[in-house]
């Protein structure tokens, strides 16, 4: 029977990085065990951000496209292959044992890590605790959204409503259509002029009458004649049965309304590390994203707790890179373990 | 007729790198041309390392495993999906003109290329030219071999002769069996270490009295019981039919041969990333790999030239990190165009 009064590696997250760190790390040998986290409402789910997609077009090795909560189900499903180990409301389990419920599987999330003590300590909302060796956190970020039921729900449904305009810009459903962008930072101007390569124009929905993004790009967007910015508005409803016609805009100056037809909407009003639950011990971005000691690798601030996928990128957020920062985790974990004389 | 006078995006190389750059830059209608280099012995092919190996277990999204060509045909067909034009022999293809021949369609090698003014020029030995804005060099790293017939072909047929014991260590032919592992340098450690966890014994096979791996990482292996060294040796041939059963060993200092019982045999003699023909107009580390401007991204040390996969990586060296380096050459490249104005 494997010893597990201290763990070898505990991975806290369930979307690629997590996963992808979990069969790198069984194949290693380091009998991993994975908290997945909860579903809550359109906070962290059990599979990360993709269970919150349909089709995934550019995750390499699907020509035909996936579904997003399919290709985290192949992934669990290939973690379970090698005997990963998942903390359920229920306890610890494995394999055989989920395979019926998959990432389905009520899991609980975690509720504080002691990282100033080794081996570190890990604690579930659940009331399950256990000692590790090694941490990878894996937790993501979650895209903020402005919290209307009908843009939830188009979301969730793929009826043209999205929080990334470089996953699904691209959707023949966008192409020449009038689409709209909420956000006025950096990344909402870096969306828009994304987006401007297939929609027919793209309507910049800002709340103020200036963007917060920098000068180079307010110029380049202000500049391009395919950008349409419409300064002092909020979203205050999605128009749309099966999939967006529009929004309700409601002036914040004037308090007028009114409606703007468009055939997709996307959402860049930032996102937000999932990060709380380390309470200070492991050293942020100003972003407050996990900071890289070597952004190469997954290292973090403290030695032996490693970061992958998006809670320590607010670049790229990709299922394709954070899947191989999830491998270079399980790697840093692995040789940070053989250092310690861990076997 | 989209105008082909200037590209925006060339990629060099057809790995995992290079495919995944490819599918992101069509996706954000960058037109991409792909120069996929030619197989030649044991040299770089088409597709890239993958080609050389049988089983992958360890990429995500495949539950059941899949095998190393297949998995690049299925990139191959993804890049094709989205529009991605082909230098081949006899000129620029694109998607149903390669279906029939796919990966095994005679391309050329990059013979050299102009960084020095912009756009940059690229020429194949095919005799083929062009000018692009931005460059993605995908090129990869050729494992060294000793360059033995009966190595090759144990390797070619997944007869249990590797050059990667992260990537297939973990398989259950090798499990509880004594395995060789060539070389003495810090990643010849590194490897005996890892397969420590699987075999009964690891022999490690160098051709001098000592190591060349640094001070820590040879305590770490020469006090590991597992690890048994061979001292002056050199491997002169493998043995075995279907599977590697042994090899002869010849001594560096006495001549003598000798033989010796494996269940599995691991080059560790390093590791060629293939940049001659940037002709020194790229930075280089140390080792030779190209120097990443800034190591969370996919720059360089020329602005609009990019770098992903193993050319660029001596860290990890797996599918799954070089198409997550893909993915993010062909977002900064991206950026970079839309910085240029170029759309």
């Amino acid at each position: 029977m494997p010893d597990h009064s201290i763990e070898k590696i505990v991975i806290i997250g369930s979307g690629p990085a997590g996963w992808t760190a979990a069969i790198y790390a069984a194949r290693a040998n380091l009998d991993p065990l994975v908290i997945p986290g909860r579903a809550s409402g359109k906070d962290l789910v059990a599979g990360g951000q993709l269970m919150l997609t349909t089709e995934v077009e550019n995750f390499p090795g699907f020509p035909k496209g996936v579904l997003g909560p399919e290709l985290m189900q192949l992934f669990f499903n290939q973690a379970m292959r090698f005997s990963t180990r998942v903390v359920t409301d229920s306890g610890v389990k494995a394999g055989p044992d989920l395979a019926s419920t998959g990432l389905y599987t009520p899991f609980p999330n975690v509720q504080s890590v002691d990282l100033s003590k080794r081996p570190f300590r890990v604690v579930t909302d659940s009331g399950f605790e256990c000692l590790t060796h090694t941490l990878v956190i894996a937790t993501g970020a979650k895209a903020n959204w402005i919290g209307l039921p009908n843009e939830q729900r188009l979301a969730l449904s793929g009826g043209g409503v999205s929080a990334c305009a470089v996953c699904d810009g691209a959707l023949p459903v966008f192409r020449g259509q009038p689409l709209g962008v909420v956000g006025g930072g950096d990344s909402a101007i870096e969306e828009a002029t994304y987006l401007t390569k297939f929609a027919s124009k793209v309507y910049l929905i800002h709340r103020r009458d200036q963007l917060r993004a920098s000068k180079i790009m307010q110029e380049r967007a202000l500049g391009n004649p395919k950008i349409q910015p419409c300064w002092n508005k909020v979203v205050v409803d999605v128009l749309g049965q099966d999939r967006v016609s529009g929004v309700r805009l409601k002036d914040t100056v004037t308090g007028e309304t009114s409606e703007l037809g468009l055939g997709g909407l996307f959402m860049a009003i930032g996102h937000t590390p999932i990060t709380s639950f380390l309470n200070g011990q492991v050293a942020l971005t100003e972003k407050g994203y996990i900071k890289l000691a070597d952004p190469f690798r997954a290292t973090t601030s403290v030695p032996g707790v490693f970061a992958a996928g998006d809670v320590a990128d607010s670049t790229y957020r990709q299922a394709i890179t954070a899947a191989g920062m999830g491998c270079k985790a399980a790697l840093d974990a692995e040789r940070y373990l053989a250092e310690l004389g861990v076997h």
